[in-house]
């Protein structure tokens, strides 16, 4: 099962996205989603550079944010060569395909929906901003010529998309990494968005934000720590609950 | 020792062959000779895709035939995405990969020159012909969607840089997630034991355990969710502050 997307944020230059197009195509990836493209869309220089692979094949949906972009996914990649001031978790592009490649193959029980993970790349030059790195699970590195280390956004695409191909071949046998979850599915980033606002809101009310200028830093911080457990959808009710709970305790 | 040289085969876009002297010094590979480029050499479109690996790093070189530019190679690849109908070896990018780095480490006489090994890419949409086939000994195939199979030039050297690169590094094992902690360790058990101690106390005072038999598990849960995020102790005190602001915060 393909469940993979690639997103591309505010990319910059059309062909650079046809380029991306072509490239994940060629390893069978079709789902594209596009944040804020500097230049709009439809775009006839992403077309013409893309080898038949938009008109035919990958079906792309553009979003005005990477927060809107993400809704529905489970679990997020983002790729950028230079790890920020961020507690999150870094792999190489062949850890991510390999972790991906198991995600899709954990057992889950059929009647729930399947994994869907997402692969970010930020804007030709500028990257990812560190809010946009907050709100994905684990950073990607491609490891490059340390003098020359800046890739081509479509180049970057090709690799992971070359990676994440080779890793669903059955050629080798890897141990489950991913949870087993009874029941219940990964909560989505929708869920964890409304989680994270509601738990925003009462930390306001508790006072918790003493230095106004701190409160994106910490509210980021309190997003890593809470994406890296991955919660399912049942831990994030548990999770509702405790505020609730918490409220209703009242002051010491 | 880098003694891998790329050779392009009559490119006809200049845009290409900037592009694949910017992905081979994106893995340090700078030995780049071309053989009857469609539109002359130098080419200012080739110098403007590179991203500056062309004025500053890739050595090239042109030449009239093939023939002419293996001369002083040892072993030559020639990727194809077509098998033509010659009897010939025929490898995967990693298998070429691994081969030349082996090629590369053998410990030859001092006296000796090192191993030269070319890897020969033919034209756009065209490729190579029988005669350029059977000047190389193995033929490499880059596996991609069948029904999509075409990839553009400077992503096929790309992928070869890449996996030569990969193959020179020391065989390392999967390694575990690393996870940078700025100043921070991560939290002992004795901390985690008394940040789980006080969250339960205080979801008793908010009656959280509707069912007093189903506590034991209900604990267990919230503990197996917040072990998985392996929190630092930077992060436990933040929690410990989420605790107290919620419970500020007052009910409803």
């Amino acid at each position: 099962m393909k469940t993979v997307s690639i997103i591309l944020v505010r990319p910059q230059i059309g062909e650079n996205i046809g380029a991306a197009a072509r490239a994940m195509w060629n390893f069978g990836f079709n789902r594209l989603k596009i944040v804020a493209p500097r230049d709009g869309w439809p775009s006839i220089e992403a077309e013409r550079n893309s080898a038949g692979a938009l008109e035919s094949s990958v079906k792309v949906d553009v979003f005005d944010t990477l927060q809107d972009a993400i809704k529905e996914d489970h679990y997020v990649y983002a790729t950028t060569a230079r790890p920020r001031d961020l507690v999150k978790p870094v792999v190489n592009p062949q850890e991510a395909a390999k972790a991906i490649a198991l995600s899709e193959l954990s057992k889950l029980p059929e009647e729930t929906q399947s994994h869907k993970t997402a692969m970010v790349f930020g804007a030709e030059r500028t990257g990812l901003t560190n809010d946009e790195l907050s709100l994905c699970h684990t950073i990607v590195t491609i490891p490059t010529n340390p003098y020359f280390s800046s890739l081509n956004l479509a180049q970057s695409v090709l690799l992971l998309c070359w990676e994440m191909a080779r890793a669903r071949e059955p050629e080798e046998e890897y141990a489950p990494l991913h949870l087993p979850t009874k029941n219940s599915d990964f909560a989505t980033q929708e869920e964890l968005e409304n989680f994270f606002s509601r738990l925003e809101t009462e930390l306001d009310n508790g006072d918790f934000f003493k230095a106004p200028d701190l409160r994106p830093t910490m509210m980021r911080n309190i997003r890593t720590l809470f994406m890296r457990a991955e919660p399912t959808d049942q831990e994030l009710r548990t999770l509702h609950g405790i505020i609730s709970a918490l409220k209703k305790a009242g002051p010491a």
